[in-house]
């Protein structure tokens, strides 16, 4: 597949500017099915290498998300030049449990995640990375350029 | 249910302040099952009333959401004080096609929506919203409080 379609202002991004693009910014959206339909919900979220991880309290929307195939979307829009990119996440969405490993429970505790909303999210989810996939639209301005093969 | 909850920094939007909010971004992201599995991309989408129009082209995976529940996220973020909303519509996505009365599609036609990526993508996709949620995070600083009841 060609990286950039002509007669477009689109294009595709490789998955190590992909990697790159997600560890810049601080909310995404978690895609996942509820009650048999598809929801949309942000979310702050920090990385553990690849993986997406992200706080959430039992009973809620997104702690019905866990244990089940998700879609994580990080993007960046400028409307002023109509450009902008995004990056989406697929995988498993797995909760943190006593049953992982003590070092990965201590890695993840360490993690620098603060839930905007505050109260007691304190139940990790993590989403190991299955696929991750990006593109951008618009003029080669923006920071995704100097990224560019 | 309470509209804000003590002890987290969260709160309910009512339908019309989501509905008023929906109509201040540019671009949303639309939720839907592709393959089984959730999938989230980011359009560029106008409103006809209440319903979220976008315009995609045939063998696209947004087209692929056509004739299916999909749930269409819009959001405002502020990293700097750690707050934002989101507004959720859930609906069933449809296509227009000449099927649809005339009024219909000369209605949609005249609606300001040039997709930003370019390129032939002139099927309309309509999204009659069947509920509308929102919730915001944050300070009381932001433009969702001059709209609280």
């Amino acid at each position: 597949m060609r990286n950039v379609m002509e007669a477009t202002r689109i294009a595709s991004l490789g998955p190590e500017q992909c990697r790159q693009l997600l560890a810049t910014q601080a909310v995404g959206r978690l895609g996942f099915v509820s009650g048999g339909v598809p929801d949309v919900l942000p979310v702050n979220y920090v990385l553990d290498g690849d993986a997406v991880v992200f706080a959430t309290s039992p009973g809620s929307k997104l702690w019905g998300a866990a244990r089940s195939p998700v879609a994580f979307e990080v993007d960046f829009v400028d409307v002023a030049t109509r450009s902008g990119w995004s990056v989406v996440v697929h995988g498993l969405a797995q909760e943190i449990t006593d049953a992982d490993g003590e070092s990965l429970r201590r890695r993840l505790a360490a993690l620098p995640l603060a839930p905007w909303p505050g109260g007691h999210r304190h139940h990790l989810v993590r989403i190991p990375t299955f696929s991750v996939t990006g593109r951008c639209v618009g003029l080669p301005v923006m920071p995704w350029t100097a990224m560019r093969p």
